[in-house]
């Protein structure tokens, strides 16, 4: 029963408007004691409710999976610990670890979401956590990411190479710390959505990332936008919007 | 002759390295003493060389203009007075000013590039130059663009009245200063890839826009992405961009 | 005697200067030789002197808790450990703890200040401690409290759910992180006294709360006050200061 | 005929959806062309739409105080220059011009709100201007106004003379430049709920207000709360909004 | 023999340069591998090398104070800690350890530097290490010092109560952290030179004393000057110069 | 008539409390309408009420100087500008101009200030009004001033020419902008207390004289003493201070 | 008679210590009322005094360069306006005006500084006047320029085109605004000394330059070094040091 | 086979392009699964591949050191731990560890590099690892390096005793921290180009270097360049290529 036919059960007096509130309230959020769980975001905002993990238990975590599966979701960890999986494997043995990103992830709905091509590029090794997460939140969504990581500024024979890989690609989240001019040198090369990522990787006055934001902000190069410092999982999010292969139109909204 | 071909003639002889340079130089820029046009940015980043006018003298801007008319591109000029577009005008009578926007555009190509549908919302009447540079940058790429304007999060109205007209886009710009928060109360509602504006419109510690970008890059909901303050024209080509109808993928690229 | 019976006295001959001054030291503070603890506080300021615990032993916060009850107050002590409140309930075994919070309360004193109702609401679980210090506050000064927890402005529904609790409150405090947009939100819906509270919880440029605090003190709404980042100690004193169904004006001051 | 009415009628089928559309909207605006006007702000958040002057014509002015006082509002219009107020007076021969607080207040409506006492006090001559935008603003909100202006903390005997009047105050507004410190002081004197506005009176490091702004929100006394710099406006709001007698309960929301 | 004998002796060639060199040198420096004394400071700067414990191990911080005692000087070690002390004790027994302060110190020397009186006063108990650096080194170079200490903006009584000690002093030292609203309110109270010490002590936007030095810089009492947060040490030495009874004129400097 | 005059006269029944608080009042202020000026600064801070120029009109400097004159004290106004001269001479003929230090004074009481020497020394040409500030400022209280200018650390030997005259001095005054590292330089060869003043020349990330600043609070030389961004005034107010002869003990202050 | 000549006099007792210390002060400097030339620091430092313009009138300059011209010196005069030029040609006929680089120029001396290869690079149109600075700097100092404007990274193709003409540099001065990449790039591509210099070219959070030159700082490429916001003749400077041929050692310093 | 060979090949036909691209890989880089290790950098960028350690296990360590000598390249790493050397010394016994500057050496090429001299200056004991990774990374590179340490500006002796070896230096490297005030004094006495380095040594408001970092931009001298907080290893770099003999012109570059 979506919004649309509560509405439509109130005018026709078919609810009382106290059953409906309930009804409504059901459709929206299961309350956990410890956390209250949003099942309504997919519907939404296009992506699950995604478990962010740091401050959370391994117990915690499961049984949020477990509500999520129940109301027939797929399951994105994000920021997990190698020990938090240990203890969420018991319970859902089917969920998959993926040690760079840092996600745990169970496919538990038969539906898959479809999207288009992007490619997630980075700058340094230690840039990969950061890119990774980008691709898999990407690939959880649906979309084929290419990877090409370590293309730094300072080798830029790296970049050239992955020229015609990254022109398939529906949009590019590009991964950078220090001078954080990667982003820059790729949107001169390729006329594609970009999202940059500024990552803290870096000595001195990059002030945990606050010098690659700055650098990436002022781009010379227009069309690209920007996210917050190491927020790879909100990169990957809206590469993933932006190769969707067609806009769902369906969803509900507040107040409709 | 493309770049491919110049290199073809190379390989079979039929072109002498010097000669080869000079022509795959005329490719590239044309000089006309007091600036240098990049001919080729079309083709290598998906928009023509746009003229970004402060600085500039209205005739001056008015060479430019004709430099790109003779290589076939149509014109965008940002930030252009009425008094620019005045001395403008003389020369190129078929140019259009958009006062809001402080755009001088002329179609002077036959062939317009198509895109989907966007949407430009702001927050209040002082982000409108803003808004409308992204909106006017967004339709010359192709777009076509549904404006919310005076949508900010004291009026929450405004915003649930034009929810199924935003639902229609692909992708949307969303301006707002002092604040910040109409792209993260805009992105809890709408599932499409979000481009945040932040301006420089405020008072005391808004810090000429910089509290508006950092409550936008510190948004709650993933997906949204963030372009320099009062940027509304990277943040047009971004959504224009993402608005693409069909990916291109014949551009030639530098070093191939 | 309070300090216009001493003043009284003086100008009478009955009391000499140097009697009169130890006097009115007496009614000011007692030194428990680690601690001066302000003994006129409560009647100076409308608060008791409350206990900040940090850097504190259990003893001397026992101590502390001590000398106020014999000076007829009720205790709030803030930022308390369980390891602290372990051994404080040895010496105090009606004292109280709140988890969540992180306070000890004993009312010592069998008059109890009364207020009226007030709100308090926050944007994520994360933001609950700062929140519950606001509560706890509020209340321990005599206010009814309305907690709206877990309410961001990424789920707008759950903010109309509780509109007309809201609607009863005196004044409302309103927590949040990231952004820090939800009392602009919350402001354009209700009109009552707004203290915003940012809290320190974000990722990378949130700058440890600076993001949020910058917004609040730029809302588009007139009428939102911020106190310091995670203050909620503060935020809960000013809105019972608000809700007070009278005003005491009995106090005495310094210099009078 | 108001919302409660509107969506009673959708529910007997006495209105058509797009009809009610079209009453609902009428209730929150009027569109100028130039401006919207929001004429439900004062329902919603218990203050009429305010004018602030800077960046509109004086013409453009006195059109918006014309569709508010068709509305049944009253006026006030803040940061007006001398030479705004001169146009707008010959349209509104009853409006009036406070030099100091720089604000236009036509009292149109024959029915004025009613507030208790507050008091607004200011550190230095230079802080005046703020000080006056705050007390004119809590008096067009109905609140009675004592005003201690020149108290600053470097001669305290100016403070102590006016400690009795401050205590018959529901609300204090306090406001100060350079190093903020007049609130902390005030704060330790007087038990009510300060609202602090820093100015940007300075010079060197005082960055335009940010260290009085610093100062105020880490002051050791709880219970003050801060508004953004130069805000006067706002405090002014803040406070009359606390000193209201009777707190009114009939408004209506947005989504009810 | 002193760099004028020196001097002296080469322009009556009884001193070869390379002999003048290396006594010279010898009168500056004394080379411990680890560190280089400069034992020239005393005459140079009216105060002798002081000993700064951290990143020290304690037997060299022992062997330091073996080079200036053989020098002829007295010791003073600052932000030493408890087990540095145990070790130094074993080969200093004479040497003192002073818990608040944090320091080590020896009077080896039967000269005492004597100057006047100067006083410190702080804000909250968590100033006093601060405090005490102060009042610990300027004893050492010779002042008497009276303590006012725990006396905050918003208890001003306890100002008041110590105002004709305080106008005893030749300079004084107020520290404070928060606000640092203090040194405003005794520099409009007493006219000796102030020197103003912030220290890190406070919570959210405090910025680890940052807000605290921006107050006192921005102080509206003229006169006021200020040293970096937390500089007890270096403030002691301002206050006990100042105190200082005659001025020392017979010192030898560079290049004389 | 002074304080202890008139708490005697209460106390002895002599003086009703309401002409006590009249007579006190008349002893503290005197409301020009446009100024209220504190008579008794001089008294209670040892410098007059000084008179700070921008903002004012000459007319009103002029009557601000009439009403501190009558009440027997000398006149220093600082920031004049040449044209608000030229008015004030008018009515004080023998007031003065000094067009460097910008400051207009009058010695209108027979009675000097008797201070000893200090020293005022200056990096550049640009820094030399600061300086001149500082100056004339101390010599107004009494003080025999030596200006040692132009000794910019990239030149030191026009430090080391002046050396045994900045040993005559009781206290220095040093200023410079850029990098602001003249007082460390003097302070490693002078042992008198420096009170340090950042200036706002330089260009770039001097950041308006915030580099100067944080380079002199982080000055390697214990004892010297940093006053606000270009404040001559409150560093020749503090040099003077320091090298009165004679502590004055004999002021009244607040509250007794 | 140089310094040694004049030491050696005083030990033969051919020269009085007056007599010597008037002598050394004459090769130091000259006092014009309105500045002090340093006659040194050519020797000392291994350029000339160089005249900052801003701030001075056109007849001071004209006798700087006097003043300099008499004592055999070449004269630089930089940040000069057309203005200032007009006047000074008339009474330095044989001087140059630098449009661009805003200097004036004077060839004295028959001698001329001859130092190597350097470049100058820059990203956009605006940088120009920066870079030229450099480069009209670097070829006072002897230095032949090579210039490489025009090159930003959105256009890497330029770049490339002059590789090997910026291979025969000694050293490389490297000039962007934005985000700064430029110096990142080029350092990538040649291994030649860079010195980089971040111009305040920008908008939004460029803020004033900083953006580049945090960018700069963070170069992931080592060997990059950078100089303050918009200084071309600090890196023409330091550009033609390095690039000297031999490296002069007969210079005298002070104290010898 | 060098990059010139390939494409030469390629045009007469003897290379296939897909056998010239794969050879072309080789030439810059190997995998070795956990790091691609740059071999081209040394003929790109004047220098190896440096290995930075923080974050590399010892065995990782070893085996890139390995895939170097393998390549016949000279080997450095920066920032190791004694317990990395540890491990790393049993498979690369020939190795060296430098302790003050943390790194490892192995001078495994017979080719050593030639340069000429440079000097490294530092401030206090604490700023020592910072001079000796500049130093050592000099000395890599072929230059000779003398050593001027604890030259603090407030014992400029020290700095004098040393000006005549300072003199010999092709380039200087000046590294401090605090109010970095060394490289403005050194550079007033020595015209050579200096490379300065702030340190995050300093306390309050050194803000970990910044302070330090913006004294050195703001620099009175001309040709000081500065390079990141702490980057001793660029600031060698950067010397090393300055001083080096001849300027090699053989390398080879991308897209030539």
């Amino acid at each position: 029963m979506n919004l649309t036919d509560i509405l439509q059960k109130i005018q026709s007096g078919k609810l009382s408007a106290a059953a409906a509130a309930k009804a409504i309230d059901g459709m929206y959020e299961r309350d956990l004691g410890f956390a209250r769980i949003d099942l309504d975001r997919h519907k939404r905002c296009g992506i699950p409710e995604v478990i962010y993990c740091p401050g959370k238990s391994a117990p915690q975590i499961a049984k949020i999976m477990k509500a999520l599966i129940d109301s027939g979701q797929n399951i994105l960890a994000t920021r997990a610990t190698p020990e938090q999986y240990k203890i969420v494997r018991r319970q859902h043995p089917r969920s998959k670890y993926n040690k760079e990103a840092r996600t745990i992830s169970l496919m538990a709905s038969g539906k898959r979401a479809t999207a288009g091509q992007i490619a997630v590029v980075c700058a340094g090794t230690s840039d990969i956590p950061v890119a990774e997460e980008a691709a898999v939140t990407a690939e959880f969504m649906g979309a084929r990411v290419t990877r090409v990581y370590d293309a730094g500024v300072a080798g830029l024979h790296r970049i050239f190479k992955h020229l015609s890989a990254l022109k398939q690609a529906r949009a590019l989240v590009v991964v950078a710390g220090m001078e954080g001019a990667l982003p820059s040198v790729v949107g001169g090369l390729v006329d594609r959505p970009i999202i940059a990522v500024p990552t803290s990787v870096g000595y001195g006055v990059s002030l945990h990332g606050v010098a690659a934001l700055l650098a990436m902000l002022n781009s010379c190069v227009p069309g690209i936008s920007v996210v917050n410092i190491d927020n790879g999982f909100s990169a990957g999010v809206a590469a993933a919007m932006i190769a969707r292969k067609e806009v769902r139109d369906q969803r509900s909204g507040i107040g409709i």
